[in-house]
């Protein structure tokens, strides 16, 4: 019963982020759907994504938060179009939520969408909301062990960003550990090493940003 | 329907950890349920009491993870009885899993059960297990702006570890940001500033368990 009920939820939202990928294909809309744990800096990365990319893409952001308005706020500071998605709690965004929030945003004058999900490493990995591409954040402090422990958001990202790459010296991660988990899980990802704090390694990062 | 399906899912919950409170409770069990991100230092925080503490104390853990053993196999190095519950997917265990687990503990031989829930900040918090406290670990890189972002779990803790505080110097983690947000959320909770690496501020965390 539970079963064929959660069978039903995923299947309602797939139809769902189906029909918000027909709405960004029509407006010509790129959509990025970033997914990490609490902290791993998801919001500091758009903020400096935002700040480098803005002078030559129109950007727009849907913030994702259980409450508060604090990342969206962040956002709006730099003079890009934001709706926050309140969810009360729930610990993912869904394809319905974004559909709602798209009527907030105006579409034309975008062409590069980033959703930033609830912090939670499990549960978005399972809701697709109609994005061109997953990107999950994962950061130095966190450990290495992260992709064989979580790996089902390892298996979907097409990008994964390895943040807080300053900490290295003070932590124990294992970046071969790393590596090769992920090797396992999904061999065609590319990882880029970077710190949202210091600008290490952004650089890559923002050309496949810009070639999405 | 979905509401009310949620409730009626959350009312079998609580009636499955009365029934596991009751077990723990005519077998003089104290039990500890610890709620973290991933890679906020859960596993490495039991390594470290179990070396401390299993001199003075009879200790059980139930170890929760989507998939892989990993964690359960390093508790198990260290000669303490232990369960490991891989929820496949599942982002929280909930009182089902650990009743089911019991039947594998040797629970006369036990005086105090540390349950680690599934690295996740959200759902956990909503999940009684039978526990007596709920500890929640938020960590110096996760950022100041947690318990803001992620109330639930910090209102309904007893104990909140603010572990990698060696990390202190290296990010811009704001203490006062931190202490007045609990403050609001909630005043009686108990905040003990440790590292679980360098072992800085554990003493604190060894006594309250101690006299739990």
């Amino acid at each position: 019963m539970q079963v064929k009920l959660l069978t039903n939820i995923l299947k309602a939202n797939k139809d769902l982020a189906d029909t918000n990928r027909t709405i960004f294909h029509k407006a010509g809309i790129k959509v990025i759907n970033l997914i990490s744990s609490p902290g791993a800096g998801k919001t500091t990365l758009l903020e400096n994504t935002i700040e480098n990319l803005s002078s030559c893409l129109s950007l727009g952001v849907i913030e994702g938060d259980l409450q508060t308005t604090k990342d969206g706020e962040r956002i709006a500071q730099l003079g890009v179009p934001v709706v926050q998605i309140n969810t009360q709690g729930g610990c993912h965004l869904d394809a319905n939520m974004v559909n709602q929030a798209l009527t907030e945003l105006p579409l034309e004058d975008i062409q590069l969408l980033f959703i930033e999900n609830v912090g939670n490493l499990v549960c978005p990995a399972s809701f697709a909301l109609g994005e061109d591409a997953k990107v999950v954040i994962t950061s130095v402090p966190e450990g290495s062990d992260k992709p064989a422990k979580y790996p089902i958001i390892f298996e979907k990202a097409q990008i994964c960003l390895l943040n807080k790459i300053d900490l290295l010296p003070y932590t124990n991660f294992n970046r071969r550990e790393f590596y090769e988990d992920l090797q396992k899980i999904n061999p065609s990802l590319t990882v880029f090493e970077v710190s949202v704090l210091t600008g290490e390694g952004m650089g890559a990062w923002y050309s496949w940003v810009k070639k999405i």
